[in-house]
Order: structure tokens, then sequence, then C-alpha cells
């Protein structure tokens, strides 16, 4: 049954004028419109993909709930089979959707990506075992690596990025920057899929984290919400263009930790081992070992009820 | 099958206490319910809608994928007659769910208001289009606006308040609300529907953003993530009650970026090429073409190594 | 039609290997699989319950929207049976998935814990419409209650922590954590379930506000997009491991307002009626009735066109 065939309302006459003026808009404006025999990739296909790649990776958390030692194989081979063409499709379009090159090409370009990735799986595993098991440690409030797989946003962000990380390496194009993204929207966890992230890394909360494209972060680092890696000021060609590529964000070396809602602005290097502080804003780089605090902003205490009740307004500090 | 069949659970006996206190507490508790022959429109119909819009759009980024000239009129004509049944349904229930009027003259205005809408289409594509080449300028990081329109957040949030901004301008009720909180949740973006914004806009990253009902932004504005163009304080009646409607946000002129964090707050303007930098707190005017930074905390440093391995604590500042 | 059957790609004879050392690594990385007898309860089956239990609590908003006098009884009914089910299966499984516990035993305590819950919820409804009442108090952009139940992200985050907290109250494992994260995910507020939270509580916009394990707020309280109230460090045991559980974060006493962007930090106590404002940094406990205001950082400004136009940098400060 149609829905919407009791609706009473139908554009009628207009339908003409409507689609036809909107087919010109069409063809005024063409950079919001692919209207073309090749085919951009799917957004909704590419988080399918994630989910089913989550599923891979944590057996029994994501995906399929019932598995065992008796149904864990074949499992595993339907699983695949689906998902590997899933993603081969996804990485094609991705690869051929504006390309000029020859469609065998990129045919086995795109599947010779797939197999590559693949592979790489099981060194990502190892990697997000590392990053789950720094969550527990570094969360008073986590009672086991259950509890941080299965609802903490670190896990969906860190994870999708590792594994956009790994085709992004592999020169695919908009796909693992649509990976990163709906982890973003799923978790307000911002991170580019060409950040390079060391081993055993942990954000807590995450909501308003943004890690930038050139960011390099050591291994052992820890993050807290609303905390920014970010870019300071962007170099202009003599046209007056951005110029694109050149490293712009900080490099984080091991064991550093960043509390919440801190920037660290621009190219400079945080140095191993140092902490620091909340809501500090960072143009500058820290040497090994340094605790980083700011001077806190004068505070001024007024007691509302003295001045309402008494007309006397009380200032004063501790 | 029933999924729950062979769960061996029942509320058995409890059912019916369970049932009665419930239907005693939508009694006693009546704000938070809608049991009524008037429907309220639908949050998950909008959401649908909402998705349909920006198939219309952007098509062949959203929604059906493979479009080509041979097939995009009646692509297009099947399209546009099912979402305006669609969105015509969700502006009668928004305009007369807790209406008194006359059921024919909401039904007519619905029907106006619906036509008027797709009428208004090709101008806020032409608004679209301009927000994603900002997108493009503004960003290092984007190799082209296909990966704009495809994974920033910026394209949802903008896309979505520009469409509830024009429903918002008809007075439809509720409905550009849900819309643009929709968004929100999508990408952490918060616009307020009422908000008037310019050509040419853009914020990058995002999280966090939050644009007041009353704000008033120009041409060619950039925003970064977790900016507040908020209210400072909201004056009251001689009954205690807030006053509603007032201007109580900033105004931005053309051609003004805010960096990441900061707060503007109240009914002041921001000057015409005015920069005001991240992470500032800021409650006045500013005149136009100036730059706004905020004097840095002094920052404290302790080298932690120092203050461990020789029980010395190293005090500097750099 | 399986939608992959045309695409031409295959892993082949690759899949073996894949399929293998992907078998290798689930037993290589434990911590990230649970392929066993006992099953882990289900994220998207929370989700559908949560949206289930939404429905029952706010009946015509969610969930099913046309109801009145006539359905109401049937509906409840329908409802309850079929979400009762369900909640048991996932409270079930949350208790089980890793408990070496007599299995009639859990099921009898899941069962307890399900009929419990049921009848805690006309309570948990009359603590909701008090929230709501103060959404639409508190905020000069909402028309009426009905677009604070509608859209504000409060009402999807506040609504979901206080089902959660019961189900806490219980003891019930990563169910309840689960829950929150959800909504965490949507709104971009996170509230940890063990939090205890007076009535009238509202949140206004709310991207980034974190609210920690063993935060205590009172009632009549509101905070703003970006609050804070989190710890400030961990003690450790002797091992040099985390100790968890101990009261760590602050507690606010009745009638308190945070502004946006705040962070409250450690076991501190902020008495009735303080009005904390946005952006500041605060360690310490604050007495009752006491606004609490920053110094605000000095602003520097400099007139881009004058630098610009004529060499000449005008630094000052209004």
């Amino acid at each position: 049954m149609d829905i919407t065939e009791n609706i009473p309302f139908s554009l009628g006459a207009q339908l003409e004028s409507v689609a036809g003026s909107l087919q010109d808009s069409y063809f005024a404006h063409r950079r919001i419109h692919h209207i073309s025999t090749r085919l951009m990739p799917s957004r909704d296909e590419i988080y399918e993909i994630t989910q089913q790649l989550f599923a891979l990776i944590y057996p029994g958390f994501f995906g399929r709930l019932d598995l065992a030692v008796e149904n864990i194989d074949s499992h595993l081979r339907d699983l695949l089979e689906n998902l590997s063409k899933g993603l081969y499709l996804q990485i094609y379009n991705s690869l051929s959707y504006k390309s000029q090159n020859d469609d065998e090409m990129l045919k086995q370009r795109a599947s010779q990506v797939t197999k590559n990735f693949f592979k790489a799986l099981p060194e990502i595993r190892e990697l997000l075992e590392g990053d789950v098991l720094a969550g527990f440690k570094g969360d008073p409030a986590a009672q086991d690596t259950d509890v941080v797989i299965f609802s903490y946003p670190a896990t969906i962000a860190i994870g999708t990025y590792r594994l956009a990380h790994a085709l992004w390496n592999m020169q695919v194009p908009l796909l693992p920057r649509v990976m990163t993204e709906q982890a973003h929207s799923l978790t307000g966890i911002d991170i580019h899929p060409g950040a390079g992230i060391g081993r055993n890394f942990f954000i807590d909360h995450g909501t308003g984290v943004v890690i930038g494209e050139t960011t390099v972060i050591g291994d052992n680092c820890k993050l807290y919400q609303g905390v920014t890696l970010g870019a300071v000021s962007f170099p202009h060609n003599d046209e007056g263009q951005i110029i694109r590529g050149n490293k712009r964000h900080p490099t984080l070396e091991d064991d550093v930790i960043v509390y919440s809602n801190t920037s660290i602005l621009g190219d400079v290097t945080i140095g191993k081992g140092a902490t620091i502080g909340g809501n500090i804003f960072l143009t500058r780089s820290i040497p090994p070992g340094c605790t980083v605090t700011a001077k806190q902003a004068e505070l001024h205490y007024r007691n509302r009820h003295h001045s309402l009740d008494r007309g006397v307004v009380t200032d004063y500090q501790i």
C-alpha cells in the first residue's frame, strides 16, 4: 500500500514548472549534482560496510551475536564473501567516478586494494585490542574491557579511523573521508583519515575532539573531550589560493596526555611524556616530560542574596 | 516469525496494574502525552522528507545514484510527486495538531505553503552551491567540492537549515525546528531555523557550534568548531516570566571569520571583515576590519622527571 | 535479488588465507571477541527498546501517533507485552553473558528486575514532565512544551538517562551504559547512568556536555552546552592501578545554573542557588547563592586595513 495515496494533495499543474525549474537549476549549478554514467560511491553502502567490518573485527560484539566455535568458520566466510564484494564496489566507484582512466585498469586497482585491505585486518585488530585496553586502563568508570568495546565512542571513532587510514594509505579517494565523517556523526569525534596515530590510543568522552589531516600521534597517548589538534593558519599561494597538503597540525610524541577542551594549534611538537592540562590554548612546542597548566583566570564572586536582600553587593575573591 | 515468542517472560498478572498505572500517569501528567484525534507531525517522516529533499537538491550525491540525462526527468517527477505529498502531510499536521481553526482553511494553507516551498527550491540550490564552494575554498584538507558535499557536516547542517528557514519564514510551527534538530543530532551543529544567514557560509568541523534564533550573519562568513553565537541573559516580565522573541543574539556583518571554541554573546555587532581568534569570550561589538585575539593565559611548565627524580620542582615560563 | 551478485569481484583463492588469519587473530587477541554460548546483549535491540520506552512515556509524540481514548488501552497492552519481553532478554543477557551463576537464578533475577522497572515508569514520567517544563521555562526560544519534547536534545538525553539510571540502581551491568551512550551519540550529551540528578533538570543545546559517574545534581538545575562536570585526577593504588568507584565528580545543590563551556572538576560542592558563568575552569567549592564570573582575558584589537594599507599596525585595547 502506498502510504501517500490518501493524502489530499498534488502539485498538479505546477509539477511541470517545478520539475522544469529544478532541471534548469541542475544545469546552472553543476557543482552540486552528479548526473553521470559513472556512479558516486554510496554513503548508505559505506555505512553498512563499516558496520560489517566491525562485525568482522569484534565478533560477538557487533553484527551477529550467536557465534560459537562451531559456526565461526562458516559465518566468517559468508561475511567475507558479501563484505568484500560490497567494499570492492565502493572502492571502484571512489576511484572511477571522475576518472578518465581505462576502466579495466580501475577494476584491477580496486581489486588489488580490496585484497590488500583484507590482508591488513589482523594487524588492525591487534592495534584495536591495544586501544580497548588503553580505554579500560585510562578510565576509572570502566568496569571491564567489554563496556569499553560496547559503549565507548572511542571504539567507534578510533576503530573507524584505523580502517579508513589503511584505505587512505592505499590512495583511495573520498571513501576514507566518508567513513571517518560517519564516525564523527555518531561520536562527535572528528579524526581525519590522513592523521598518523600510534598504539594504545584512547579518547575519553570525546565530543568535540578534532584531529587534523597532518597530525602525528605516538604510542600510549590519551585525549579528553573537546581537544583540538588543529592548524593555526593556512599559507596561500601568489594567486591568493590556499596551499593544500603541507604539515600544519601538531605532533604528539609517545605517552602524551591532553586534558579536556584544550587546543593545540600548528605544526608544533609535544615532547614524550608531556601532560597538557585542560582549557589551554597552546601554539608552541613543549619539551619532553613537561606538565603544562594555565594560570587560571581570576574569578569574581558575588553573593546574590546579599545584594538582593540588603542592597549590598559583596565582591570578593577567594 | 515473532522474535519475542520464545522469550520465557511475561508480565502476566502484573500487565493489568502496569497498564493501569501508566494510564493514570497519562491523565495526571498531560503535558507529555498527545492522545488526540489531531495527529502530531512525525519525526520519522520528517527525517525521511529531509533525506528526499537532499536527493532533489544534490542529485547523484544523495538518494538514487544512477542518474543520467535519460532518466533524470522521470526520476524528478516521481520524487516530486511522492515527496510533495509527504511534506504536505507534515506541514498540515504541524499547522493543525493543536489548532482550533477550520480544517478546510488549514488544508488550503498547508497546500499553499507546500507549493511555495517547492517554488523556492532553485533559489535554495543556488545558495547551497555557494556554501559548498566556500567550504572548498576555506579548507586546505578539501581536495575538491565533491568531498565537501559528500562528507562535510556543514553540508548537512547548512543545507537542512536553509530548507527549514524557508518553512520558518512561512510560519510553519514545529516542523522547521525538528528538521534543524535532526541535523544537530547528525552533525553537532545547532542552527536555529529562525537565524538569518547570508551567502557562501561555511562551518569547519562544526561539533559544538550553536547559532541562536535571532542571530544575523552576512555573506562570506566562516565559523569553526565550538563557536557559540548566543544570548547573554534573558529579560523577564513583571511576573518573572521570560520574554520571548526579542533580538538577543549577535549580528555578524559580511566577511567575518570566527575561530574555534569562541563564544560571542548578546545582541552585539561584529563589523564587516573582522576576524575573531579562537577561545575568546566576547560580549561587545567589534568595529569593521578588526582582528581580535586574547592575551593568552600565563602557562606554567613543570618538568615532571626533575621533580620525580631529584625531588626538585622546576617551575619556569617560556 | 542479491545486490552483490553482479559485482565482478571475489576474494577467490585468498578467502581461505584471509579467513584463516582472522581466526588466528581471534585466538591471539581474545579481549575483543565474544565467541561464546552465552550471548552479549544487542546494541540494536537496546536502541529499539529505548525507542519503545519513549513511545510508552510520551504517547502520541514518539512511536505510534494515532492514539485516541478509544485505542489507548489496547495499544498500551500490545506495547507492554512486546517491550517487556525484549527488555527482559537484554537484562538477562547483560546479567548472564559472563556470569558463572546458576541460569535459573539469573532468569529469576532478570524477571524481577524487569517487573520492578515497569512499576517504576509512572514515577519516571512524573520526573520527565518536570524536566520538560523546566526546558520550556528556561529557554526563550521555546514556544510551548511540545517543541521541547519534540525537538530538544535534552528530552532524549535526560529521558534516556532517567530510564538507564533506574536499571543502574538495580545493578544491571552494561545495559544502562549502552543506553546513555546511544543518547550521547544522538545528542552530544554524555550523562553517566550512575550520576544522581534531581527534579526539573534542563540542558540547553547540550553538545559537549559531560556528567561523570559520581556527580550529584539537586533540583531545578540548568546546564548549557559544553559544560563538563568531571574528575580532576584519579588516585592509583600501590600497584599503580587506577582506583574505581570513589566520589570524584562535583555535587551541585538545588537551583544551580552553569553557563556554556564551563568545566567544574573534582569532588567539589556548588552551593544552593549559585550561578557559574560561561567559559570558567573551576576546581573548588562555591558557597550558596554565589555568582561566579571570570575576569575576561585581555583582548587585543588590530585594525587589519590600517596595517595592510599603510604599513601601520594599530594595537589598541577598548
